[in-house]
């Protein structure tokens, strides 16, 4: 709080390292209760840090003193036996200013406000409330998270929100000023088996903000790539320095919402945010290199790439797949993109016509529309080199095929895949893979089979050829620039 | 064929109804061998007309007089002792010009030639042979589809090249180069409870072109909607005639493809295409008022706006659904694709807050974020309003909650897509609904089931808000110019 207001918009430089933030050896989760209502965010909190195996002690605080089977529960936080490092507020925003004394008193490290009902909202009793519990946290070692957020999630530690979060950790780390799409990108990175070091749901952020949690995870070995989710910011000087010396140590991605008049509106009624232009936002993030997505889904698009294919030189593209219409579309979508789709040497053309024989379709240019999937290793062999080309991509478009029994098409999808699994580590190995054009049940079954047994393999694996295209653009752009 | 070579850019008047070609009293399929080869195009074709019901005779041709069980083969076409009105040949090129002189001496109207490996391969004598049975045709009444396409569908005659193809009409018709995107497009649109009238996969158009299917189904009176998939044509000049007539009569949806050099390139050896200038081709599109569309899926979104909602007056969008996060990013798409998402009237709001409380988060703004979903129905109609809106837009995100568990999560979707069902029918009921942001699983088969649930209500129903937000658009412009 003290470093924001000091803040001078040079470059953030205050020691403020939050590496405890994310090992506290015990944390009292406020508001358990044993009640069934309709949705016990308290109960929820200590269950899911039990089951995501926290290994410190647990707590639960209940005025009333309600039994929850398995949790020990105290009527006051200052009535644990014990230290408390962290603490999760899961109770009415009225109830809060004299939950923070009582933090105070006990000396916890950092609460987190799970309670909404702040800023955010219409009554001006919102933000005075705000101003209430942050002078109290002032003078003391006392910092706080959110309000009006889901909190921290490291697996490493034993911290989640979320029953879904997977017990494993990777090196994405993501920090959201939402909740819903912090748990968005989560499932959807690990759908495609990208994990993560540390994710931050950060809501209001009135003391602990972007910029502390961008620096934090900038300097944190753990962490490779940085997804962010923004509606606005604090201090947008500070921010800007700190996301420049984040871009030069590792990608950092960014969402920022609020773009529009209505967005710019919902920013405020969400997070209290003060979205600002969308002009000079967009203008900031290209200057500091910092890589601008519109979705989550985009978001964890671009940290595939990053995370898992090799850095890629060039826009040089070979596109490798099934389907005439479907290559046709697929070359407008590369090429629309910003990658290059070369036409293939002609000597190369004439050997893949040797190995495939011309009678049954197929095109051996650039797009190569390759029927005969039982040659596709042996053509991507004989098609990609290093010289000609800087990436590959495979397709396989699950509605392809009017004539073709379900049996063939299972032939042909695992076919496919063990191809691409056999190239995997060779100089031949696809960069990304896209599996597409599935609507059915069965397609969509077969195309979830397919993408789990490529991810797992280690493949950056899409929905679409565009989507592929859009993020490998984005990621060159960001390893060409200083 | 001659209408073809007399136009000279007029609008296109030549009499050529096609709907004989989709009432044939009897088909030959010729290629029909009981092998088991790895791709039996000729034995597939056979099966899947006898599985789509049709009623008319049914032979198989085979100069070795295979026996397949079911079904009668004979050696040629001449020796059918009935007349034969529609041949589907799935034979080697080489063989194609006999099979056409024993077709005209048959008197066979229509051949559908599956075969490829005429003017699309790099060899010159796939050209030749092209115009040889262009030469063979000429003066006969035969007309010839394709080559290098699955021909035709059309579930009222038992038309069809695919098991998979409903065996149920609706009023949408696609006509396209590619048969795999023809495959994507029905099977994309059936998943959304959209159905066909007819559907042609024709190829390379040597004799019946573009010009000549999008003239017919402009004038069938069984088709609402006209999907398209081109990768060039025959004669812009006649072609743009024909879909400025078409346009007046209902809308047209285009995808274009071969719009870059790659795809130019991928498009001549698909198709034998000329792709033409795409820019030429983007102002042509514009000013006989065809909507424009980068891939099958949104080109299914454009007509699942067309046949599924009432026409839409104005640009005004309400847009109601869960979570901070995802109402933020819903605004920025909503205005960025062109909708306006004006603030809700203040009276409206306080009426909203009366109803849900504003403790536990949301917001009543526009977009209406209601964490209560149980309270989805009473706000629709007390929010929307015919003079304030012009479209609702209903949103659920699926990975939204953190803490929240399955079971209730279960409710909250089904509750969600219970007071939409509730609201069908009534002026409160939303234009459209986006499922989103699933990935797991287990997200996944709750977004499908109540994808299922709501498209049988008649709802448009759709996998991003960005998406919803474009169709909506394109299909405004639409109506909107003369």
């Amino acid at each position: 709080m003290d470093a924001k207001q000091e803040s001078s918009g040079e470059i953030y430089s205050a020691d403020r390292s939050l590496e405890y933030i994310f090992h506290p050896n015990s944390i009292a989760v406020v508001g358990v209760s044993a009640g069934n209502s309709f949705f016990n965010a308290g109960l929820r909190y200590i269950q899911i840090l039990a089951w995501a195996g926290f290994k410190g002690s647990l707590f639960g605080i209940n005025p009333q003193g309600s039994e929850v089977p398995g949790f020990k529960i105290y009527t006051n936080v200052k009535e644990i036996p014990e230290d408390v490092d962290y603490v999760i507020s899961a109770i009415p925003v009225k109830f809060t200013p004299e939950l923070m004394r009582d933090c105070v008193v006990k000396g916890v490290k950092v609460i987190q406000f799970f309670t909404s009902g702040f800023g955010e909202i219409e009554d001006v009793r919102g933000k005075q409330i705000e101003e209430e519990i942050l002078g109290i946290a002032h003078g003391s070692s006392l910092r706080i998270i959110g309000p009006n957020c889901l909190g921290l999630y490291c697996s490493e530690t034993g911290l989640s929100f979320s029953p879904e979060f997977p017990q494993r950790s990777g090196d994405f780390a993501f920090m959201g000023q939402s909740g819903g799409n912090s748990v968005h990108c989560v499932t959807e990175a690990a759908n495609r088996e990208i994990y993560f070091s540390k994710v931050i749901s950060f809501g209001n952020a009135i003391d602990l903000n972007e910029s502390d949690f961008l620096y934090y995870l900038a300097n944190d070995p753990k962490t490779k790539v940085i997804g962010v989710y923004l509606e606005g910011v604090k201090d947008g000087k500070s921010f800007a320095g700190v996301l420049r010396e984040a871009t030069l140590k590792k990608p950092v991605i960014v969402l920022k919402s609020g773009s529009t008049d209505a967005g710019i509106r919902a920013a405020a009624s969400h997070t209290s945010a003060i979205a600002g232009s969308n002009a000079i936002w967009q203008s900031m993030l290209n200057q500091v290199n910092a890589i601008q997505v519109s979705s989550i889904g985009e978001l964890v698009d671009v940290a595939s790439i990053f995370l898992q294919v090799p850095p890629i030189a060039g826009r040089r593209t070979l596109v490798v797949g099934l389907g005439g219409g479907a290559s046709v579309v697929a070359a407008d979508d590369c090429t629309r993109a910003g990658l290059i789709v070369p036409s293939l040497p002609s000597k190369s053309r004439l050997e893949l016509e040797n190995i495939c024989g011309s009678e049954i379709g197929g095109s051996f240019r650039n797009p190569i529309d390759l029927y005969r999937v039982d040659l596709l290793q042996q053509v991507v062999e004989k098609a990609y080199s290093k010289n000609e080309f800087d990436i590959l991509l495979a397709h396989m478009p699950f509605e392809l095929y009017g004539l073709v029994t379900d049996d063939l098409k299972d032939v042909v999808v695992k076919m496919f895949c063990q191809s691409l699994i056999n190239l995997r580590g060779s100089e031949y190995s696809p960069h990304v893979v896209v599996l597409h054009g599935y609507s059915t049940a069965k397609a969509r079954q077969r195309a979830m089979e397919a993408h789990a047994m490529l991810c797992e393999a280690g493949f950056a694996v899409f929905e679409t050829v565009e989507r592929a295209a859009r993020a490998i653009n984005k990621v060159i752009q960001y390893y060409r620039q200083p």
